[in-house]
């Protein structure tokens, strides 16, 4: 396939995954208005938090079942938009955690419901208290509902056990990361590279990789050995698509990525390139600076030299490299088809393209 | 059957459900030890949060299944546990949004947490943040799971699916109850007598009472006349039940009830005790100290005093009679068949013996 025709595929993939949303919020829309309008508002909220993603898991779900011949591609788009609306439940639910208002640049569930009461006149304690109060209430909506994504697929019997069982799993290893993440943060010593891999591996990698891709092997009939290799094929590609990720947080390309280079730094994100280098005494002159909210340009740019002098940067980036290879090494199993090579080859070669 | 049968079988009714609840949280406990200890005790303190409790809903489900003819009591307490995991994740998300630290006399999943932090010599206000955290993790993973336990019941086919629709129902209108619980504490004018019975209603009538008890009846296979007799029941009572609960926490024996009857006046609880006394004018005279946290015992009596002369009290135990009395009304349908009546009827008794 050439470029156009991939991005082709990317489109249609996305439109049918958005039709299947756009079906599940229309139908819960209309039971909530019901129930009065503001509950019916606060759904339409929940809806417009789910837009404007990339729609990734969903995606990786429909290129997992696609390329091992699944053709039923409105069942796949339904255990899709299961996945994707237990993403909307995570990201819900970790910005209370955070105390975040604001994600891709808008208010999200806690800001939209946070200003509509500083619109009123609430004080801002109690406003950013009723926003987070609203998004914990608006994340178990879309927790509660992934499962029924997937009866809403078709699949039945033995098939959607072994959906639902990938689905939990997801969910259950997505839980272990986000306590590990939180036990980070009141930790006194800095976590080690280990425990920052494992906790990626965990609050990330598993629900938007592995989980995905094999729930679109399972569906697709694939055989067990061809599911365990898309498996650990998402598991290795996704840790490196979270290191890639956190390295373009510092170093990225604000033009490229779109995202602030400083956001990551002044909130003092734990990621594999801090754990590298507060072992070594340079990291000491900047210490004080990582995590403060006043951060500046010019702070973040003497700590970006440090991670450099220390090698973080670099080590960070052979890691990455390292787990992309892994990932290709499970994807060259002979239990996979050529097409299975061909659908994942290019998700390989964008994340290692993103590092030096 | 004579009080000492009844307080048998609701025994034996408990012991199935907390087979049930008791396996799966050992299941979950096994799968999380290979995710790290910390996990592993986070399940734990879940299983702790859910213990000690009544029972109260999956004893519904169970009492509506077997005086409707069912005979797979197993399969009754499974479905009993789903509603048990649901009310679990509710409760332990209401803490979060309500900022308590504490229930039935010890610490929720918050408190503990919370605890533990500050026993390490972590900061209050983070500690605080952190059992939070936690807490919302703990919720995630039980509202997740209650779906599940449907699955484990045997219940197949169009079976499973009406309970997992009857599941979804009773979250979906517990969500909308919680939503309007929380605008009520920021808006500016207090609820009315009929906002309060509906949010009760929402909030805790339906996945309590309404939600179990038609659960258990589908699952014995009952008419659809018979469904939404119990349900009818279920959804009066359970208003009754509310409006019993908050009666007593102002004017009840706390010999009895095991519950201070100054709590509910220090938090500020909106009641319909509450929304009645706030349109007479003999509430001015102690609107400041209702919801304050200094509220003394003497305080407590005051308000006692204003709200018996202004007639709250007798009219919250006029409503509950009332409701109670709808609720009976629907358990005379003909659908419905003696034994259900038989079951049912001390559920009234109990709780019109409980007002004056």
């Amino acid at each position: 396939m050439d470029t156009h025709d991939l991005v082709a595929v990317s489109d249609r993939r996305q439109q049918q995954v958005d039709r299947v949303l756009k079906a599940f919020f229309s139908d819960s829309r209309y039971r909530a208005e019901k129930l009065g309008a503001p509950y019916s508002a606060l759904w339409q909220t929940l809806e417009r938090n789910t837009s404007g993603g990339k729609r990734f898991r969903p995606r990786m779900v429909m290129a997992a079942y696609e390329s091992l011949g699944g053709t039923d591609v409105d069942a796949a788009a339904h255990v899709g938009a299961a996945f994707e609306l237990l993403h909307t439940a995570l990201i819900v639910h970790d910005d209370v955690i955070d105390r975040d208002f604001v994600r891709r640049g808008g208010p999200n569930v806690s800001g939209s419901y946070r200003d509509i009461a500083t619109t009123a006149g609430i004080p801002l304690p109690i406003a950013e208290h009723r926003g987070m109060s609203v998004a914990i209430i608006a994340g178990d909506l879309a927790l509660f509902n992934a499962y029924r994504l997937i009866d809403r697929s078709g699949a039945d019997g033995i098939l959607r056990t072994r959906l639902h069982d990938i689905l939990d799993e997801a969910m259950f290893v997505s839980a272990a990361g986000e306590l590990y993440d939180v036990d980070f943060s009141i930790r006194a010593e800095p976590p080690t590279v280990d425990e920052i891999v494992e906790m990626e591996r965990l609050k990330t990698a598993g629900y938007s990789f592995e989980g995905p891709l094999q729930a679109g092997a399972v569906l697709a009939g694939a055989a067990g050995e061809a599911v365990d290799a898309l498996g650990a094929f998402g598991r290795n590609i996704g840790i490196a698509y979270q290191i890639v990720d956190d390295l373009l947080g510092v170093f990225g390309d604000e033009n490229d990525t779109g995202k602030t280079t400083v956001g990551d730094l002044r909130e003092g994100k734990r990621t594999v390139l801090l754990a590298h280098a507060v072992t070594h005494p340079e990291w000491a002159a900047v210490e004080g600076l990582f995590g403060s909210p006043d951060l500046t340009a010019a702070d973040a740019r003497r700590i970006r030299e440090v991670l450099e002098s220390t090698g973080s940067r670099r080590f960070a980036e052979a890691l990455a490299r390292d787990f992309a290879n892994r990932a290709w090494e499970a994807l060259v199993n002979p239990a996979l088809p050529d097409a299975a090579r061909a659908e994942f080859q290019p998700v390989v070669a964008s994340v290692l393209g993103r590092v030096r």
